[in-house]
């Protein structure tokens, strides 16, 4: 007795100087290193204690209605802000600096005209259009984005993915041969005619759906386009371009195909007539393809050295030209050449409707298309440049352009990243070489347009083809993405491999669609762990990982790594029972069975009160105690108030009653990454949670976020059972908390199932049930 | 200078007790909890020097290959286990208590059987079809789902919503009036043979995809119906439900409508022949409606006294066959009757090909939703019964039954909800139930159907709507929903909405679009914050949350609170640079122009090297210093290797150089709640934290999850600038580590400041270079 009592003293003083040293070390150490220790003493912290110690500043948080009165806002300065950004050029031509910018813009501005006269050419035919409507494509959007654009280095016009989107839609409502649809408006014109039509009622519509965006500010919906999504329709696009010029390389006079499997058919038809090559035609392209490629290379390779790019493709034109006119190449090999090019702008007319009706969904899709493809290209020069673009803006300055220009007959216009190149490499400053090269296209459209009359049309095949260079390049991906990101991989091949066979509108829409599932599949299957103590320190981690790592006795430290939605939360309560290696619910039953046996015993006479708990009179049989027909209230909280006893569980029961063991005390769920929970999670968890805290286990939540603290009290996630004080900041302080409520669980727990074992070991039946009036939390045990 | 060093001495004395007391406190504690308090010693540790003491185990994960092979293993086991999975009976049937269970089995049959008689005959009005075949979907597959399906309780049969849907293909197939269709192999057929025929045709291809689904193991996919979603979809069909008995309840006769806005347009012909109505079938209707109504609720306010509930509607019918049949309401009142029944069955026929074709994408929608609502419920009562039902097993039963049934010309089959309650709340405990329920409408089918054969269409049309209460009641959620989850909220609208107007099946690919949309907008617009120390804590918290919260001198912490992936990179790379308030790039770009300067400026004799730094001797105008043609390499580190002093960008520069400040010396993310990371984010991340740490900011990242670190050594995350020794494992570790980096740099930024002041008071140019030769940490202040 007397050592007990020396041995408490020693204990005492111990724990007096231990708490003095504390208190030493607390006042001397603040936040200040200490030789590169980690030292923290502080008071034990629940969330509700802690914010008891620390107030928290009442924050208010706008509501959706003020957003949106701060949105319609309108007052002098805001109205002015609204009318310099819808006319960008106010601001950047007051500081634009002519002494020092003009001759980059004249420069480039013919450079990129030259080129853009090229493309417009060439991209008209991906189309199906004469080459002619490439050059209006080429200079109504030019002027209009001059005035209302942001970037100051893209080069406004056809871009040959968009173009061939267009031409898929002409090929559809339009197509060659006899099997031509009725179109109410299009009536006695002849097909070509009708086709230019089609193509610029559909641009009409995109530059609508561009303007709305851009009114409506939801531009932002471009951040669905990955890069990788990009890269793989780029590539099927770049396909698709290849396969729709072979005809003209190969001098063919085949149909367009549009619609689910258009390449194959498309390719069927070429390998149909190749009997029918024209050689002058091929040959023509294989010579200008390769050198054109040649010297691109060349040019690459002494890029520092020369002053200039060589301009290999605008001599080659210039001299296939010459020899086609010269050696009338028409007639003779019966080469198909431009012919009669427009002369001079057509008066604008009024787009058709049925086409807008028939064209709808295409339209959409080449407008966010479009757009993509344009403000990531702005984008990387304003980067580069350092100057903001506006999206918005971008959406509205493109929107107007198509719509301008689908009056005039061009079709549709975003950028290409070739022209842009040409436009910011030759000096380009401002819009101003913009507009230069527009007016070179305008000078070619109505004085020299004729001189390109003889060009064969296989040239500009072969420079479409020999221009895919870099997109067919990114083919290259595949095996990055393999190393590093089978997920994006696969949104890669998908998106890729669906634009190729169902065509450029259906593949974007399945890319964009796979590329959303990812996210929702990468948040819905994350890895759960279950953590445990780096000995000696505060730290927790995944117990599988460490060697030097313990579970404290009795206590579950469960990591939820993701958001919880209605897609995951079943999969979390699954891995949750993995973890903790028992169903709560299916124990609650038993228990529950177990009572009302017990009850029942108690008033047949069949179990009596001992001191030491209920023993068992009569003999019933061990089969089918659990054979119940009611199955109601089997899942409310375990209820001893009619009973003079409580049961503990942990022991052996009476009449061979037996319920699966709890060999936890409490479960702590780590909350650090759930970044949010929605209504169906948030239902499922209480579920979950109660399951747990009627079998008596107690349930701690750490690490919460405050707002989805502040969900979970919104939404009456908390009563009698679910109470805040379960909510802790660190798992440290929940383990802490935990010894300190069940100072010596191993011990009494080992020591209990030894008395019952000593007192019962004689009879049949276990009894082991404890007095009522014992403390309430040692009945947890 | 005496003093000094005994002010030192006194230091080192502090010290040195402090770390003993360190010591002492580090070996008493381990981890018991002293007095409510918290208390921490452990070494400062970074991941790196933390994987350095503790060994991590090499786990091997098992790749993609090693669980397919897995899957793919076979030993006798497998097969076994492999084949009493796909016939669950012979695993119940085994433990069957004939005694206990046989007789609650034979009376929930026969009381099962007669509601599934009277279902079979409204639910094929539904369908579009005659009534007759109503009984066959609740016999045949009842049949085939006794052998195959692990549900003990559910009711498997006709359910209304899948009915519908099944009716609206029949009406798009096979429309009344003359506008019929030519299938091929439906000729010369009757319009209601037309009708069964594409019935069953679907309900072959729905059979056919729910077998796919189930050996294929993906019955998971029905977690995207969430519990929001299917109550706004059944709340929807329940409207379509209402709308299609009008016509029988009115005794109209008008055609069935289907795709979209067939709801606007069955409404339209409705009220067009509204002077029509037979006011006996109205009568009727209304009579039964209010009766089943009343006595259902009695049924439900006096539950716990009735032994078994009243089967009204049973009661009902059988009046109302008596009354009709004795005063031949046929005739008198020109009610339209069942007519002509089913008399037995007929020989299989196989399914049309054409039909299936043309019906492919309802198959698709009828199977999922059909598994979807039939797997919830079996799910409830498996948990209330405390057993395991098998998704794929499930689907595997549901597509034979499906497919069976198809063959005797039965239509879509998955549960009712009003039916498998009855059949449970009579003491059904097995399928036993199911099969004695099937042979009642069996013996209906065979036997005494042709009692049915007076009864009004008007009475089945009555009973449909009376028991649409439930699902109709279902427009409670919205106010309950505005209050807990407004994005739950817009779920549950735009799926009733768009279910409601476009039809069930676009409704229903609308719901899950906008579902799957709003996880992802979750994750990408998250509640980004800057975090700062609770005063005397190492807790860190949203300085604007609290009063007492100190945000260390020179330091940003900023916490993601949510995955980065590609649609959200952007949006925290601006989030950032708004935290920070500086734009790492820009002053980047701004140095570098200035070292040109200034090496331009030495070279031109300009500057002059002084032992305090350099000095410029001319005066150069200050504006336009940073016009540059070349922009290139400003994106580069700060290169001073040429030059013989660094550059101190905190204090002035020469010749009018400006460069931004940067106020922060440590940036640190956390990174606790970033559960994935993918390709695009990772670039981007990547390339802003360089931007950060090439104007000389340290960036640290803590908490970062395992795989998420894992990840990024994959992807040739780290570099020469960016080190592993940048993680962390809390964020007060990398405090203290930054303190000890710089220990004094409040007080030696300051005193810099003064100094500089001091020396150059009187010049224009302020010069601040100082020399190399110092330790490398300090140029970073």
């Amino acid at each position: 007795m007397y050592q007990d009592a020396l041995q408490e003293q020693i204990h005492k003083t111990q724990r007096k100087r231990l708490s003095d040293l504390l208190w030493i070390v607390q006042r001397q150490m603040a936040m200040e290193p200490v030789g590169g220790q980690y030292v923290v003493v502080r008071p034990l912290f629940s969330d509700d204690s802690f914010s008891g110690q620390y107030k928290k500043v009442c924050r208010q948080h706008k509501g959706l209605l003020g957003h949106i009165k701060d949105f319609l806002k309108c007052d002098a300065k805001r109205a002015k802000n609204a009318a310099l950004s819808l006319l960008p050029i106010i601001s950047w031509i007051k500081i634009y600096r002519i002494k020092e910018w003009l001759m980059g813009d004249i420069v480039s501005g013919i450079s990129t005209g030259l080129v853009a006269v090229l493309q417009g050419l060439a991209f008209s035919l991906l189309a199906s259009l004469p080459p002619g409507y490439g050059l209006y494509s080429a200079f109504f959007p030019a002027i209009i984005y001059f005035f209302l654009g942001t970037s100051r280095h893209i080069s406004v016009g056809p871009f040959p993915v968009l173009s061939l989107m267009v031409g898929s839609v002409v090929n559809r409502l339009v197509p060659d041969g006899d099997t031509a649809r009725n179109i109410t408006g299009l009536e006695g014109l002849s097909i070509e005619q009708q086709k230019v039509i089609v193509a610029s009622s559909v641009t009409f519509l995109m530059g609508v759906f561009q303007l709305a965006l851009g009114v409506l500010r939801v531009g932002f919906i471009v951040i669905y386009l990955s890069d990788t999504l990009v890269s793989g329709f780029t590539t099927a696009a770049a396909v698709h371009i290849l396969v729709s010029q072979l005809k003209f390389v190969l001098g063919l006079n085949t149909r367009g195909f549009s619609g689910v499997f258009n390449i194959f058919y498309s390719l069927e038809a070429v390998f149909q007539q190749i009997h029918k090559t024209n050689v002058a035609d091929l040959v023509t392209s294989i010579v200008i393809m390769v050198a054109v490629f040649a010297v691109k290379e060349l040019n690459d390779r002494f890029k520092s050295k020369l002053p200039v790019p060589i301009p290999i493709e605008i001599i080659m034109t210039i001299i296939a030209c010459g020899l086609s006119y010269g050696f009338n190449f028409e007639e003779r090999f019966n080469v198909t050449v431009i012919g009669q090019m427009v002369n001079g702008y057509e008066a604008p007319s009024a787009p058709n409707v049925e086409v807008m009706k028939e064209g709808a969904v295409d339209a959409i899709t080449i407008a966010i298309v479009g757009f993509a493809v344009a403000f990531s290209v702005a984008k990387v020069y304003s980067v580069k440049h350092d100057y903001t673009i506006d999206g918005s803006q971008e959406l509205i300055a493109f929107g107007a352009s198509n719509i301008v220009g689908a009056a005039f007959k061009s079709f549709a216009a975003s950028t290409a990243l070739s022209r842009t190149a040409v436009q910011e490499s030759t000096g380009g400053k401002s819009q101003i070489a913009g507009l230069i090269s527009a007016l070179i296209v305008l000078i070619v459209t109505v004085g020299i347009g004729f001189l390109l009359e003889p060009l064969p049309r296989s040239v500009l095949g072969a420079l479409v083809i020999v221009n895919l260079k870099g997109m067919l390049m990114q083919f290259r991906e595949i095996p990055y993405l393999w190393r590093k990101d089978k997920v994006d991989m696969v949104i890669w091949i998908v998106t890729c491999a669906a634009s190729i066979v169902l065509g450029l509108d259906l593949g974007l829409a399945v890319g964009v669609g796979v590329e959303l599932l990812t996210v929702v599949f990468r948040t819905q299957f994350p890895r759960c762990s279950v953590l445990a103590n780096i000995v000696g320190t505060d730290l927790y981690k995944d117990q599988k990982d460490y060697l030097c790592i313990s579970e404290p006795e009795g206590v579950k430290i469960f990591r939820i790594p993701s958001p919880i939605f209605f897609a995951n939360i079943d999969f979390f309560r699954n891995k949750l029972v993995q973890a903790v290696g028992f169903n709560p619910l299916r124990i609650l039953r038993k228990r529950n069975k177990a009572l009302r046996k017990i009850r029942k015993m108690l008033k047949n006479g069949e179990l009596q009160m001992t001191p030491a708990g209920l023993k068992s009179l009569a003999f019933t049989g061990p089969e089918n105690w659990e054979d119940e027909e009611n199955t109601d209230d089997l899942d409310k909280p375990v209820d001893f108030s009619d009973l003079p006893v409580q049961v503990n569980w942990k022991s052996e029961l009476p009449a061979n009653i037996t319920v699966p063991p709890v060999d936890i005390h409490s479960l702590v769920l780590d909350f650090s990454a759930v970044s949010f929970i929605d209504i169906s999670a948030l239902n499922g968890l209480k579920t979950a949670l109660k399951e747990f805290i009627r079998v008596e286990v107690e349930v701690y939540i750490v690490s919460c976020d405050a707002y989805v603290f502040e969900k979970l009290k919104n939404c009456m996630f908390f009563d009698d059972e679910i109470k805040t004080s379960m909510f802790f900041p660190t798992i440290h302080d929940t383990i802490l908390h935990i010894l300190q409520k069940h100072p010596d669980y191993i011990k009494q727990h080992e020591y209990e199932k030894e008395a019952h074992f000593k007192v019962y070991r004689g009879q049949t039946e276990g009894l082991s049930l404890r007095r009522t009036e014992k403390p309430p939390n040692t009945t947890r045990l």
